[in-house]
């Protein structure tokens, strides 16, 4: 498939490039005024989520205000978990709550596997109709969760601070723990390979709590886990990996067949770049430099350019998610400077 | 000075020992019944911090039932920005909150820097009285949090997720954000050589947040303020520094005068004395580790210091503060294995 735009594709290929590419994660989020009438209209986000005209819409708004070079599916990574049965809900302030947390090797032995043309129907045809409004355009990524970050949301029941059931499962029960993770490989792989048929260009794994687990547990639970799904994956799209905390497991993450990794905001690009010379690599500005003010987001976003150097397997965007708040301004100077620099 | 119990100064001056000294940070804490029956007649946890008998009391409760080789003041990081005036209260399951949080270079600009024997009195009256009672058994660690642990906490208000007000001023107005940790330097000096003055024999910083930043603000806004602050202390006391989120940054840690680093339990502990042969070490088995049950909890003990090696100049411990609701029988476990381990 061929875009008006590539740099993206560009970038992940190892192609010469006039500038590098520019997305932000949660680029279709609340820090938009046009995604939260959206969101409003919704009734909910998980409303938003679920119906594709709604869910297209907002993954186009950052595109047509900012002109990225790529676009990113408007979804969530707990869509699995809530087609696997546990009641996913989001109360305002409070982020993610599954009426039916996972606790027991029973419980885990009766989660199914949820077919992505049926649960996950409303997934498939919102990247159709993405596609379709994109017409070619630039290319859309797909995504999904981690089999870890997913297993833990589902153990803890939403979010947590420090992961005690999650991780105490884990470490008295590692039998039950890779039983879980296997549904979960299982049930992420069949959904990015829905995600590709249906249209998507690229695909992400967020693994958003693998900095949670020590070194050794990492390694055997989080990042085995996403290799073996990279391993079912179709071989025709690229795949970034994302493990935020992840900074001291550049080497790990860059041997299990991902294109490019993502960098988070705590691990200098420089480095990275050192360690990992040969590797696409994607980020990292830290998201609270853009609540500061232009002069200081041009500043620090230039400096990002210039310590990840001349190498053009490079994408930018932040070291996590935009946040709630941030003052559009400071928005519109990051992708400025990013779209005025040059190789 | 010599103890009847000298494990820990030894393990911190590279001397042999039986076995690895063994203590736990926050081991006056919340998972202990008798804590709790003191913390409910001090009436609050301030209260608690602020009468030296009662400090003192809570300082030596897990002396008495767990035979660790160092008690820990029982105090709070946040006591000096409290004696700045900031109004520091601690609400049931919500953490610290500070009445009046600093924002502005105006109101850095007003902060006085406490005098530790006036305002800060009541640490150093029971730092003398544990002194007094622990009777020459083992050492007394005193501490301080990390200036730019403290000036987070000042500038948000109490603890947070995303930093956002402390980061956006120190990414706009480093100015502002270095005349404030240069206070808290001076501050973090005074006060821990006045516990040095009253009798501890071990200072540590608690670095809780240089793992928020990225690794050029953390060289140049904690790290070169922790470094600032160790070559202000009396020489005459080891100094261990402890930055939780720091396993990307082990050389630059060990390179700011401390005698010991503190590992935290996402650093694999090989990696850190692969990294370090010749530092003492302390940690780092995982708080949530001790949810599990003792069969696991002896096990991953035993992993860790077979993982640490022979190395002597080693200090067991948790890799980050033990949670509260921690089982007992864990604990007990945790203890025994160490205190059974020889070299």
């Amino acid at each position: 498939m061929s875009f008006t735009n590539d740099r993206f594709l560009r970038a992940l290929t190892n192609q010469p490039l006039d500038r590098p590419p520019l997305w932000m994660m949660r680029q279709a989020g609340r820090y938009l005024p046009e995604y939260l009438a959206t969101r409003e209209r919704a009734g909910s986000f998980l409303n938003l989520c679920k119906t594709p005209e709604l869910a297209c819409e907002v993954t186009l708004q950052p595109i047509a205000r900012f002109g990225f070079d790529a676009a990113i599916l408007f979804s969530d990574i707990l869509t699995i978990p809530d087609a696997m049965g546990l009641g996913l809900s989001f109360n305002e302030g409070e982020g993610p709550r599954f009426a039916n947390p996972i606790r027991t090797l029973d419980a885990i032995e009766q989660l199914g596997i949820p077919d992505p043309q049926q649960e996950l129907r409303y997934v498939m045809d919102a990247v159709k109709l993405i596609k379709h409004e994109l017409a070619a355009s630039i290319p859309l990524i797909g995504f999904a969760g981690s089999p870890w970050t997913l297993a833990s949301y589902m153990i803890e029941g939403g979010g947590s601070k420090d992961f005690i059931n999650s991780k105490a499962l884990l470490y008295a029960q590692p039998e039950a723990m890779h039983r879980l993770l296997d549904k979960l490989t299982q049930a992420v792989s069949l959904y990015l390979n829905a995600q590709i048929d249906a249209g998507v260009d690229v695909v992400m794994l967020f693994d958003s709590w693998g900095g949670m687990l020590p070194t050794n547990s990492f390694q055997a639970f989080s990042l085995a886990t996403m290799k073996k799904v990279i391993d079912q994956l179709k071989p025709t799209v690229p795949v970034i990996v994302f493990t935020k905390g992840g900074g001291m497991w550049l080497n790990d993450l860059n041997n299990i067949g991902a294109t490019a990794l993502g960098i988070d905001w705590q691990t200098d690009l420089a480095y990275a770049r050192a360690c990992l010379p040969n590797t696409c690599l994607q980020g990292n500005l830290d998201p609270t430099v853009l609540f500061t003010n232009p002069r200081v987001v041009r500043d620090t976003t230039l400096a990002m350019l210039q310590a990840q150097g001349a190498n053009q397997q490079y994408i930018a965007n932040l070291g996590h998610g935009i946040l709630p708040k941030t003052p559009l301004k400071n928005v519109d100077a990051f992708v400025q400077t990013v779209q005025e620099f040059r190789y």
